[in-house]
């Protein structure tokens, strides 16, 4: 069977005690390790394909505790409280016996309600009018996206720019190649963003995610009807100090309804 | 010893067996068990209290599973990976051995490096201009704190007025009685916000916070800087869909530093 590079890194195995075997996939590599939305994406996995699930992927915190080597590595995924209509999951990913990333998830069964949006997408040119552009970075990550920057795209590897007021990137963004979404490919999607202090400084610094977590807003239905088009993605740092920076991400469908929004913490040297 | 009734609601006590044991206080009583902000700080005080603990708090995630009953819990806290910089926590707060949070946080230690803000404060009249304003609410925890609403205040219990455009509350917020800030108290501080969808619809429905995550970006010198002042707190929902909301907040020092961003999702009915 010819696996799609996504569903081929996050194929998991579950073992006679309960846990998940996985292994990181050359297809994904970052500088140290594989591509953090990747790993986001296997974490969740291991409780969506949990028999014990229930409902659909609402929120996933995943905390970068160490960097993953290529390789092998276990998911234990515990279902920690099952309610009516949600179900909270806590999961840990290890390598050699040693913790590298704890997760948590919620999971919970939607259901008509008054609804209405306040994050509203930006203005921007359909996508099939911005060109896609790859990565200048010698990492194999960049190219599992086509990424069509609107504002904020790649800065070269030997970029020394001026440095930029804002650390805004704002793209269309999809698989490459395409893949029709759902909840565990918007996981990744959510990652997608290169460290905010490279734009705003306009250049290279040692960084990674710390923490990350991601709110879903669209069921199964809804990510179905986006198909594999692409969606609209945006992020800004919010505050770079004492070695730590947040961005805050939002990822809408080409209707412009929000389909998720994301936080993360991340690290820097400098 | 008469402790602050924060420091009364979070304390605990370690047992022989590593857990602590804590209870819930009546002055932080919510509509259905305590307020979130409390019980996110004192699962975050169970890392902070242990003599393992590195660093100061940098990330707090707080998965509320099931309401808490009134009176005793316990929280076991485990240090999942420690690295020279940050170290890795993971806590569970369970009741009659059943899980009711679930929490990860990520302690770290700052260092001076290149600094910028994006995620600026609003133009705002200083706090002493703007009249403190109770709660209607015919519960316990909103006289914990002293808010000055700029925007969005307390709606009334019978408020069944014309639907807002926009669900923003924007506050100056302190402890009252005042008390010096520190991480454990701006962790409480960033769920201080009523849930979004009342301001939006301009009524109550019932609503519940599932999922929270806090950045920190103050130092323990920079909190104590900020002292007992009123610090500015902004809110605002993203999207309302089947039966679940998300909402954005940031807090700032009164010299406009931002000293906390957070997220959370938010259950709600109808």
């Amino acid at each position: 069977m010819h696996l799609h590079p996504f569903d081929d890194a996050i194929a998991l195995q579950r073992r006679d005690d309960g846990l998940y075997e996985g292994r990181t996939h050359p297809a994904w590599a970052n500088m140290v390790g594989p591509y953090g939305g990747i790993t986001a994406a296997v974490l969740l996995n291991a409780a969506w394909i949990d028999t014990r699930r229930l409902g659909e992927p609402l929120s996933l915190t995943v905390n970068f505790a160490a960097p993953l080597a290529d390789g092998e590595f276990t998911i234990e995924a515990r279902a920690a409280r099952t309610n009516r209509t949600t179900q909270h999951w806590t999961m840990a990913l290890r390598q050699a016996g040693e913790v590298a990333c704890t997760a948590s998830a919620v999971f919970a069964i939607r259901r008509p309600t008054w609804s209405a949006a306040e994050l509203h997408p930006p203005d921007v040119p359909a996508a099939e009018a911005v060109p896609p552009v790859a990565s200048p970075a010698p990492v194999a990550w960049p190219a599992r996206y086509e990424m069509r920057f609107v504002r904020g795209g790649w800065i070269g590897r030997d970029s020394a720019g001026e440095p930029c007021d804002d650390s805004e990137s704002l793209l269309w963004l999809r698989d490459d190649p395409p893949r029709p979404l759902d909840a565990l490919a918007l996981a990744a999607l959510a990652d997608v963003f290169y460290p905010r202090i490279f734009r705003r400084r306009q250049r290279f610094t040692p960084a990674g995610t710390v923490s990350m977590t991601t709110c879903f807003h669209a069921d199964a239905a809804a990510l179905a009807a986006q198909g594999a088009r692409p969606v609209l993605a945006r992020a800004q740092g919010q505050r770079f100090v004492g070695g730590f920076f947040d961005q805050a991400a939002a990822l809408w469908g080409d209707d412009g309804q929000l389909l998720a929004s994301s936080q993360q913490v991340v690290y820097y040297r400098e």
